[in-house]
């Protein structure tokens, strides 16, 4: 019995965490990584091409398009989308190798992206979903960000608003407040110690 | 949407901490208790004579076996036992009460009354599953009480090792660690903050 116990409690879990666009997923992304967690946060692999300040491996896997097609024919891809011109997507092996070492893996992904791990893992992922406290305050943090046109605004709150919408696919609803963002941090790290004490633990297989 | 979502994640809910005897269940909400936990821990109504020191309301409700029996018959207890020569149960309204003020209600239970509060809610409830890091440390602890003939002990081994195999008919299992109290604790604070932030939560009707 306690074997039993213990190889479910031990077995690493795999996280997405996503939401609507605007909600901050990159802001409490990046603070998970300054608290210094143990989790491995998955870098993406991407076409475009870096900015000023971003660095190979940490905050994308910058690769040739060929090479991107690789992985895609090699079927190594996670999860994978086509963004304005470039492609980016999560590399399997690398969720695997954390996964093996015992590591809880972090996967940032929009609400498509989220709903596709869901169905390649079947429940095998713990999905949360970032929401704000009201559509409002989402679509005032949308204007708020200014870097785009009248046109791209309208669209990207369209899009935000399907998004809401979607979080009955979810596992788990974090608000993320404004003034408050250990406090999400604070129900994320809750999300995860909780799922490993479930009896039935979840079981990913890539 | 905020709606439906805020409804949800300030749902009360019911939390049952049970395991097997000799898991150290009464040690484990004596450190809650101690720890200002904004629950209501419930108090259960009993039969027995109170013993020096225990004050009624806040150990236990001592009540006669008269106004017990109208419990019964009122189907006003959520669970009962017979207890040696005494009646313990559990009063309904007191749980209702302190959900419909909005707080979360914590019961300790043993495991066939953990089963019967599952039966009775259909997964309203979150329950809690205590245990030791092996059957060997439980059988040790149990050992050490020394309250006990020799009898009395073998029958409460053979209960307890009944007891551990139950796990599967609960939602969570948190190893309490001898000398880590405040992890055991620290985990069930996590799991009641982790069932907040379920898109589908609990719902409980009594």
């Amino acid at each position: 019995m306690s074997e039993t116990l213990y190889s479910a409690q031990s077995r690493p879990l795999l996280v997405v965490i996503s939401g609507p666009s605007g909600v901050g997923k990159d802001t409490v992304l990046q603070r998970m990584k300054e608290r210094q967690l143990p989790f491995h946060f998955v870098v993406t692999a991407t076409t475009r091409a870096p900015r000023e300040g971003e660095v190979h491996g940490r905050d994308y896997f910058f690769v040739s398009t060929d090479e991107f097609a690789a992985l895609i024919e090699s079927d190594e891809l996670l999860e994978y989308a086509h963004v304005y011109n470039d492609y980016k997507g999560i590399p399997k092996q690398q969720v695997r190798e954390a996964l093996a070492s015992g590591q809880d893996v972090i996967m940032r992904l929009d609400v498509q992206g989220a709903a596709k791990i869901r169905q390649l893992t079947g429940g095998g992922a713990a999905l949360i979903f970032l929401t704000t406290t009201s559509e409002e305050e989402l679509v005032d943090r949308l204007r708020a960000r200014k870097t785009e046109t009248p046109e791209g605004l309208n669209l990207r709150i369209a899009t935000a608003r399907k998004e809401l919408e979607r979080l009955k696919e979810f596992d788990y609803c974090v608000v993320n407040h404004d003034m408050s963002l250990d406090d999400t941090v604070d129900k994320i790290i809750a999300i995860i110690e909780s799922e490993h004490s479930r009896v039935s633990p979840r079981v990913v297989n890539l």
